[in-house]
């Protein structure tokens, strides 16, 4: 008879203001209780795994995110549970914070956004699945244009440019990139939009979904150049 | 008390002459008995996920494979095994299978090569699981240089060529791609070698490893140019 548990756990990544943040909760019961740690939790019999996380997001934080993939399953640590062989399949979801109202629910006693530049010190394992999360999200950027989840739907170009100098944490070429991704053909350009105290008036744009899953299926031709 | 058992599935690709391979095994006992499926079992309590792969592999197929890395935990479809609840973490193998003695034992009858062009239909959601593996290799060929453990050791360009050409199944800009293979620093060039029967005399490349481990960290700046 096995004996093993499994867990699901999320990466939630939000963006604001060039700073990327992370969603922990923490624990209001067990060993770890009063540690900050992952949203997450055992998986119910009858249950799909990404419905577990979906659920436990809900549950512990109340956000639901708008981007959720499958990262890693967690389980070469055969301790990194103190109540026995727990292997957890974690996830990374990406959300904009912004109008999010977040609240702490059944297993956690709060639930707050970390920068990830100033993490603490998380329970269990997580802080080495956070890493794995990062790792994820800033090599995908490099090949495959993503994150305009952690956007609002309409978006200066300036915006976009400030969300990726934050995951690739490099300057690049902006010209460059304003060329690639307007010719991928990603964005919808809405026109002119003027901001009162936010500098001269510029275009701003949409994201097509659906042009996205077209070059997903066709393969990205799409690579930053660093200046 | 959860009642979801866990185990491992392993997704082996060999490749010979432009093609490519599966290593699969027939089913021995159980609901499945007599159906192709993929090399694996059920995780020990005291074993890692890894440990598990690599030892179902041995066990059913005698392989030891040279690449090795966690592809995805197939768990959102309940039914997936007709014996109740069991997720599955499945893993990515890259081998040479140039003398490769595979050897059937333990669940398994028969351990077999099969070319993926002509897979036969696997028991549970193998299928499913040998595409998600296909997706995964193809994608990253894109833009990471990885294969090298499909190759002899020594090879000459264009035996990497070919490679390549049946991972992407397209034909590619060759000057292009051994300009910037080359560029990145990753193969040893051990100068010219004439083989009888194999047309005109041409050059014989090594894969630095410890190269290619420099690069993943800093980033691959790496995209294939098609023709």
């Amino acid at each position: 008879m096995q004996n093993i548990k499994v867990a699901v756990d999320a990466v939630v990544f939000g963006y604001k203001d060039e700073q990327l943040f992370l969603l922990c909760i923490k624990q209001k019961f067990g060993p770890l209780k009063g540690h900050w740690v992952l949203p997450g939790g055992l998986v119910k019999d009858k249950e799909r795994l990404q419905e577990a996380v979906i659920r436990e997001l809900l549950e512990e934080t109340n956000v639901e995110v708008e981007y959720l993939e499958q990262l890693y399953t967690f389980g070469d640590t055969l301790d990194r549970d103190p109540r026995g062989r727990v292997i957890t399949v974690t996830y990374l979801g990406l959300v904009n914070p912004e109008g999010l109202k977040i609240k702490a629910a059944t297993d956690a006693m709060d639930a707050k956004w970390f920068s990830v530049e100033k993490l603490p010190s998380l329970g269990f394992d997580h802080n080495e699945i956070v890493a794995k999360g990062l790792e994820r999200l800033r090599s995908k950027v490099h090949y495959e244009p993503i994150g305009f989840d952690l956007l609002n739907p309409i978006f200066y170009m300036a915006e976009l440019e400030g969300l990726y100098r934050t995951l690739t944490r490099r300057d690049f070429d902006r010209r460059n990139f304003r060329r690639k991704i307007l010719r991928l053909g990603l964005l919808e350009d809405l026109g002119i939009f003027s901001s009162p105290g936010k500098g001269r008036p510029a275009n701003k744009y949409r994201f097509i979904e659906q042009r996205f899953k077209e070059l997903q299926e066709e393969g990205f031709q799409f690579e930053i150049k660093f200046s």
